[in-house]
Order: structure tokens, then C-alpha cells, then sequence
């Protein structure tokens, strides 16, 4: 597989473990030692690994979480490091994201991610949102 | 300086070129050949430098513009590429912004931008925000 292909199965792997609320899976997508950060919609900032991964526990475990499909990815590779955009579908509720990762010893492995809500949609996101990546 | 020192100076000159409108600073921050993503507060992503710098010409000259203050901005460096994670101030309007850039013959370069209203602002953040860069 290319650089670009793995780093969308990595992209995938993430959404999987959201989706799943599966916190184990998604320790697993993130980087293993370096740095991390994440702005989660409307959050300030977060820094560093662990602080980042509190946050995931938190989430991963609040019900009602409804079904989480990432649409339309994109992946940008810059030598050992990776851009990938999309849409994540919620419900009826559309985000912009990004998610960037680093090639490390077990493969790319996230270091950032942000989504915040998207006004505009295109009527082909809306089309496709019903299908999820399960 | 250290690498956290140049991409946070180069995180400084994107958010002078946004202030100042000048679209050729603005230009001379992002990659200079790779690709670029951006995602606007709301927006899609936008994918494509060419296009990426279409979006910044016309917000550059968008008036009324406030001035926008980047605080407490942070460096995290993977080798060539590095993510900066801070708070946008326009006017009363606070947001959390993520900045990506890579090492090119020039110097760090932006290859993504992603900002979002943020609703949580930390007290110091509000403090601050009457300095300016400039």
C-alpha cells in the first residue's frame, strides 16, 4: 500500500475506535511516546499525551454517542508526517476535521486531531452520510 | 534558535500577514510548492495550495477585519514537520486554532490551518488577549 493509502487506514482505525467507544483501540491509534494535542469542537486546546487521552476516556465512555462516519478523507504526506481532512457525519450534525499523523515503529500513529462544526456541506456529504465505514 | 522557537516564530509571521491583510506575507508563510489544506471556521475543508491561497485573498481583503492575536501558542516538533496548537482573539471572539507546518528549503512553512470557535476560554487567555503581536 502507498503512504497515503496506510495513513487513511490509520484514519479509519481512529473513526473505528471512536465509533465503537473502544478505548483500548483507540490508545492504539495514538502516538505511542511523542507529544500529542487535540481540540475537540468548541474545547480549548489540549496538550500532551496523557492529557489528551483523559479526554478520550471521558468521551469514549458518555452515552448517547451516536454513530460517528468519516466522509470524504483526504491524506497529504509530507515525507514522515501526514495531513488528513474529511467530514466527520454525527447524526445529522456535519464537522470539518483534521487529523495528523507520524510514521512511527508500529505504523502512523495520530498526534493532533480538531474538529469543529461545518456550516456548509456539499449535497454529495449529505448523500454519502448514511453509509459508515463499520 | 531551537526548532519550537523557529516554528513558532513562523506561527507569529502567519498570524502578522492575517492581521496586516497582506496577501504576499500570507503567501510567503505557506508551503511553497507542496500541497496545503485549510479549514476555515465552518468551512469544508479546502483542499489544494492554489486553492487554500484563493481563500485567504479574499478574506485578506474581507473589511471590516479586527485584528487577530495568537496566545498561548505551542510547539510540538516530529522531525521535518511540527503542529502549533493556540488561541485565536478577534475582537471578543475567541477560537482554537492548529497550524501544521513542515521544514523546506526556506524555513518552516504552513501546510494547514484548521480554526474553531471555542467556548471555553481560560481566564489567563481573556487576560491577555489586549496584547498584540505587533
Amino acid at each position: 500500500m502507498s503512504d497515503s493509502e496506510d495513513v487513511l487506514a490509520a484514519n479509519e482505525a481512529f473513526y473505528r475506535a471512536f465509533g465503537a467507544g473502544d478505548f483500548d483501540a483507540m490508545t492504539a491509534v495514538w502516538t505511542a511516546g511523542q507529544d500529542a494535542t487535540c481540540i475537540h469542537p468548541g474545547w480549548p486546546p489540549v496538550r500532551g499525551r496523557e492529557k489528551v487521552m483523559d479526554t478520550w476516556r471521558h468521551i469514549l465512555v458518555e452515552p448517547p454517542r451516536p454513530p460517528i462516519c468519516p466522509l470524504e478523507a483526504g491524506a497529504f504526506v509530507y515525507g514522515d508526517s501526514a495531513v488528513v481532512v474529511c467530514y466527520e457525519a454525527i447524526g445529522h450534525i456535519y464537522l470539518s476535521a483534521s487529523n495528523v499523523f507520524v510514521r512511527e515503529a508500529g505504523g502512523w500513529r495520530l498526534v493532533h486531531h480538531q474538529s469543529g462544526q461545518s456550516e456548509k456541506v456539499p449535497k454529495s456529504v449529505i448523500e454519502q452520510s448514511g453509509k459508515t465505514i463499520h
